[in-house]
């Protein structure tokens, strides 16, 4: 069982937008056992667009495309799959209900010609009825690949993955099982933990497949076996996992179902009961935004202080002027009255502190380009670290932000 | 001209991380006039990656694969490469001198026989420099397609494009002029604009393209010229824009180089010396997050509280009890007071503050999910607007940082 996943449109060939479609869908599919063979982005061209699914046609069993459903005319998506399958637009009836539902109940205006178009669809089709939206989903099958549209709006894609192409899909295939396990590791580079390991891996059955996800901070190990047995999946992946600990035991942190480490940290401190705040400098805010993305989070966490200018520290977190005229503010001194100013202002039980100079150019310190402090309150006492986290200045941001929650991780876990 | 993108590694199409290399890559290309044709991502498999090669060489001029290139076993995107140019890999001694300047220099270990084999590189092979990691980037030709591979990591690939790619493609080919200019609307939706312009579309000049580009709260539209002569397609596409003023000047707030709104309102700021602050609750520090992750933010941005918990709301930023339990935390009137206390509090000239119930339960307050208040203080008074931002979590956030920036950026260019 094979995916490949289109996306259409001229806005993400020229780099004005991020697809974060594919990704979400390879993701899905990837659940249900279907690997996703390839992605594409194409433009918003009928040549290309035919080309393009008759060569996917030939090497998938499913085809997933999203984009060019908007009521618009640079979007000729639906158009151009009747032309793929020989068929024609009509109205369909349920559609247009729904459509004015939508402009005439909830944004109380007069439906339109255009509007009136959405409901149009190819005559074959199987309608994907979108609850998010006026643009309809579509899953038309040629010979023996299935073809699904959906419009390229994210929560609209997503709506329709899980509540329709999901069920579908999983009524229609017998799927093999797909087995990942990410053992997430910390404090070595990809290519000494290789060295470590190269034995083991050469040594892996053919079923089980390896992969190095590096990224700021640290490594994460992707073991995928794919077969017909899940359990006897599951038992091979925890083998290899047990010598794995032999090996590298000293640097893994955790085992992950891909999970970020924000839900990770969060699902850790719900299950203590703990509660936690942040005084960010460096960060601007991004601890508090990664945290705050997941819903329930008001369970444990408290807030921020951003300070970001040197004022904010002096007179919000009360920063004594003498130990920043003495140390800078970027500096061990300033990063630890941070987190303990925080920690007692919001009345958490950790608080974790940032201050640095994440470039490119300096600020209000002589600090070097990339130096990070970052500070950890605890209930019993703070502690800091330095970093130089180089550049530039987005990934300095991030390293922060990951490196702070996972000190937070290993402190929680000691106790 | 035309380009594809190839990113190469199994991890992307198994939804585990997302791609942003090739949004840069096609960015990058297009402001030196080459359009971006495809964007493929494709498995790290010899077949996989020969086929994809042989297939975008009879179509595009540029291939620039991405990914592939690490130090650890499931990399084979440089033996691949020999064999589809039927070369092989010599050691290079420059790169081998700059992996172990980084290895034994920087990282102070002793250089290992993986670090080794990265200086190992196709003998036809341009080497281009990599002066943010170990792994170097490589240009090839064959026949009339340039093929360009880079590393994955997205720091060392950004470098490499700005620094080396870009530069050697403008030296080699001789490119058409490609003219955008994008128009941002806000408060109409997409298909009653359509209706309102569709003359006008319809009457477009063939080398000149429209296209919408919709995200919550505001719809873009991007015309775009193409051709020799670059000051007749800008005269072009101005005269295009005059007339859309008078079609739908009335929702036009502004146009940009395809500028996120953070850096258009920092460059207000800054210009007008003007400070701001935040106090976020529904929105957890983001608007504090975007506005930092533009360098240079400290001449005009102060920081920001989180007031997450109601409890901050009320030790922090003093919110009197009596105001919450009598309207709520979800209200107009406690909106307006915590943008008052953090303009107050951080000495700003106007701050932004927010609070609502972004989903996916309720949670100190009975509002409705989806429901938002944003407040506007300004140096001579405050102002609230209510908003419904539906569902999911994500997009109501997303949507409250934008309604946010986008207000402040109309407040300030009243004055």
């Amino acid at each position: 069982m094979k995916a490949a996943i289109v996306t259409i449109g001229d806005e993400i060939l020229i780099g004005q937008i991020l697809d974060t479609n594919s990704s979400y869908i390879a993701k899905a599919l990837d659940k249900i056992g279907i690997g996703t063979h390839e992605m594409r982005s194409i433009s918003d061209d009928r040549e290309h667009i035919l080309n393009t699914l008759q060569e996917l046609q030939n090497q998938v069993d499913v085809v997933i495309v999203t984009g060019g459903l908007g009521p618009t005319k640079d979007d000729i998506t639906k158009k151009t799959f009747c032309d793929y399958f020989e068929d024609e637009l009509i109205e369909n009836a349920s559609v247009l209900e729904h459509v004015k539902n939508i402009i005439e109940g909830i944004y109380k205006r007069p439906i339109t010609a255009i509007n009136i178009e959405q409901a149009q669809v190819p005559s074959k089709a199987k309608i994907l009825f979108n609850k998010m939206g006026t643009a309809p989903g579509m899953w038309m099958e040629k010979d023996e690949t299935v073809f699904v549209s959906l419009p390229g709006v994210p929560y609209e894609m997503k709506y329709l993955i899980d509540n329709e192409v999901i069920p579908n899909l999983v009524a229609k295939f017998k799927r093999p099982f797909i087995v990942h396990k990410t053992i997430m590791t910390y404090g070595r580079g990809e290519s000494l933990i290789a060295e470590q390991i190269e034995n083991w891996e050469d040594n892996l059955p053919p079923f089980i497949k390896l992969a190095y996800l590096p990224s700021p901070g640290r490594v994460r190990l992707r073991l995928t076996a794919k077969g017909i047995q899940e359990l006897e999946l599951q038992e091979a992946i925890a083998q290899e996992v047990e010598k794995l600990q032999e090996l590298i035991g000293d640097i893994i942190v955790g085992f992950d179902d891909d999970e970020p480490i924000e839900v990770v940290v969060g699902n850790l401190l719900q299950s203590k009961n703990l509660t936690l705040a942040t005084a960010e400098s460096c960060t601007g805010g991004k601890i508090a935004q990664v945290i705050t993305s997941i819903s329930g989070c008001s369970a444990y966490f408290k807030g921020s202080i951003v300070s970001y200018a040197t004022e904010a520290k002096l007179n919000i977190l009360g920063i004594p002027p003498e130990l920043i005229s003495k140390y800078s503010v970027v500096s061990a001194e300033v990063a630890k009255a941070m987190a303990l100013a925080v920690q007692n202002m919001m009345h958490s039980d950790y608080a974790i502190a940032t201050t640095g100079n994440a470039g490119p150019s300096k600020g209000d310190a002589d600090a070097e380009i990339g130096t990070v402090f970052i500070a950890l309150a605890t209930p019993k006492f703070v502690v800091v670290e330095e970093f130089n986290f180089g550049q530039p200045r987005e990934k300095v941001i991030d390293r922060t932000v990951n490196k702070g929650l996972e000190l937070l991780y290993k402190e929680i876990l000691k106790n």
